[in-house]
């Protein structure tokens, strides 16, 4: 399954609304066919692996990260692929939350003498599709909100001048997830200030993420570089921005962030990298709407500048807690992730 | 070394001025005596350890965390004690930086024909004799910045009704840092606001840290918790302070935050950690006099609230560097250490 995973890695950010997925066949402990779905509209993982292993997968086993499909979409069901392939054993890494799959893809394989485990790499495949989960259950992109501090709490000095947080190893993690996600928010603010490019510019072979601004009132400068083809701008209802529409951006009129979020799962956007500042983060944080958190932090002392989240005050008590927290050294600087929702899920036993 | 250095630890936060140091010695492979300073004016850790080797230390091996004295003080020098019980050799964690002894000790027991080691733990030997190798070559206290903030770089939400950051298990370490260090520090704002006891009241055997207010005007309420027997008040030049004495406080005088360590020094006060608040600790910060740092991390947003350090504004590339980082799960909660100044040491090959 490990390797399936590798192979599903592949497609992240690039298969939306559609999940990423691998496949790897396997023959007498020997790897004879390997897929993965490259983007929507082209044949699923299972159809690649099954194209490679050819008449070897008959009576082997086939790994895949996601239960095969039941149903006829852009292409035929992948579970009747298996079958007729003479798969005889399926191991799926998690089920497919898609009310039009939902275990029947699963039933379909064993309805015909297929043996099929259920939830091997599970925790890790359910990262890799977080995206396609959140759009295919709630209509809205799963959000992460990514920052880099310093070991007192501070994003950024106060004023001009600023320098950079964390290292180089840290800034190129972020470059992969830039490649991983279908898009990146910014507020105004941070547009205006910074003018970041958000690209995956030192990463081979990355993909630049959809850049994401929101600008209730419109006035983001249009020469910023995150106004490019592709982009979306996020602005309040009445406000006309054909400006940013001259310069290729999709305009998003919307009255709150849920509303907002809804219109970027219209668009296909399954995931979202928050790249802040403090207060659209904040706003994010109080409406609920940060679905996992990737902090990384430098080992060094500012003893001023500005906090990663601005917003409400609330008690100590009543803070949002991060789940499955880990930590990890990322060259001089430290990474702790941590969820604040869970990745929608199915279990075994059932629907949604 | 490991269980001579197990030994001295129970001295720390008992012994100052002196250091805390432990000996074991070691016959045949068995350990024939063991000691450790208990506190100034009572015998070394080697007298305790030969006298419990007796005959035995004869052609022994001695481990000790800091170089044997040399001179005559308090007691007569512990390098002849182990010359004259016939001691063949001895490991020495780390030289004593005292200008009395540094490298005499070494030297008397090579010339008396013992075979000498010099280095053997010396990281761990000279994080327990930080506060008295400040004292001895700086005169004033080792400062250990600590305090505990959320994900989102917030020690405190805002307002009343707080709640506490961190877990249960990193407040008892807090209690462990407060058994071992001489004096715990705070502003009159964390007094006045939260009134803090402390102390080490959940640690069997813990003994309180000396509590140290600063309170430049001398307005800090005498009710508080930590105006109690043994506290100093921090004070600037003029300030009455009466009310504190009558309820067994030192009054210490000083303009400048230099000037307050050093008067801490003369207290005997080798050891000092910083509880807070971000006024006193950003002061602290910004005069270059926290050495140490050690921080929780509790792994939640709060989105708004206070920062741990207020202090003066300086660009990110002026942040100061933590060195020896360390990463520790606590509970649910992360501990982060470094040091900003070096513990002072002294080369093998010299003097300081």
């Amino acid at each position: 399954m490990t390797q399936a995973l590798a192979e599903a890695r592949t497609g992240m950010g690039r298969t939306s609304p559609n999940p990423p997925v691998g496949c790897v066949i396997v023959q007498d402990g020997e790897v004879v066919g390997r897929g993965a779905h490259p983007r929507a509209g082209e044949a699923h993982a299972e159809v690649f692996a099954l194209r490679e292993a050819g008449v070897r997968a008959r009576s082997a086993t086939a790994f895949v990260t996601l239960e095969p499909c039941s149903h006829h979409g852009r292409t035929p069901p992948c579970a009747d692929a298996l079958i007729a392939a003479g798969v005889r054993r399926v191991v799926v890494a998690a089920l497919d939350p898609n009310p039009q799959v939902a275990g029947r893809g699963v039933a379909r394989l064993r309805a015909a003498g297929v043996d099929v485990q259920v939830g091997v790499g599970e925790a890790e495949a359910l990262r890799q599709q977080a995206g396609f989960r959140s759009l295919v259950v709630r209509g809205r992109p799963w959000v992460v909100f990514k920052y880099a501090m310093t070991l007192d709490g501070r994003v950024a000095a106060c004023g001009e001048g600023n320098g950079r947080v964390s290292g180089a190893e840290a800034r190129r993690r972020v470059m992969v997830w830039r490649n991983e996600l279908d898009a990146v928010a910014v507020g105004r603010g941070t547009v205006a200030l910074d003018d970041p490019a958000l690209t995956t510019r030192d990463l081979p072979g990355g993909r630049h993420a959809r850049p994401v601004v929101f600008d209730r009132s419109g006035r983001a400068p249009v020469t910023a570089q995150v106004v490019r083809p592709g982009g979306v701008l996020v602005t309040a209802p009445g406000v006309a921005a054909a400006p940013f529409e001259k310069r290729g951006m999709t305009v998003l009129h919307a009255d709150t962030l849920p509303d907002a979020l809804s219109g970027l799962g219209a668009l296909n956007v399954a995931s979202l990298l928050l790249e802040g500042g403090p207060t659209l983060a904040g706003a994010f944080l109080a409406a609920g709407l940060v679905d996992e958190v990737r902090t990384f932090i430098a080992p060094k002392l500012l003893g001023a500048g500005l906090s990663p989240l601005t917003g409400p005050s609330r008690p100590m008590a009543l803070a949002q807690e991060l789940r499955d927290v880990t930590t990890e050294v990322v060259g001089p600087d430290l990474l702790i992730t941590g969820f604040l929702n869970d990745i929608p899920r199915l279990d075994a036993g059932g629907r949604n």
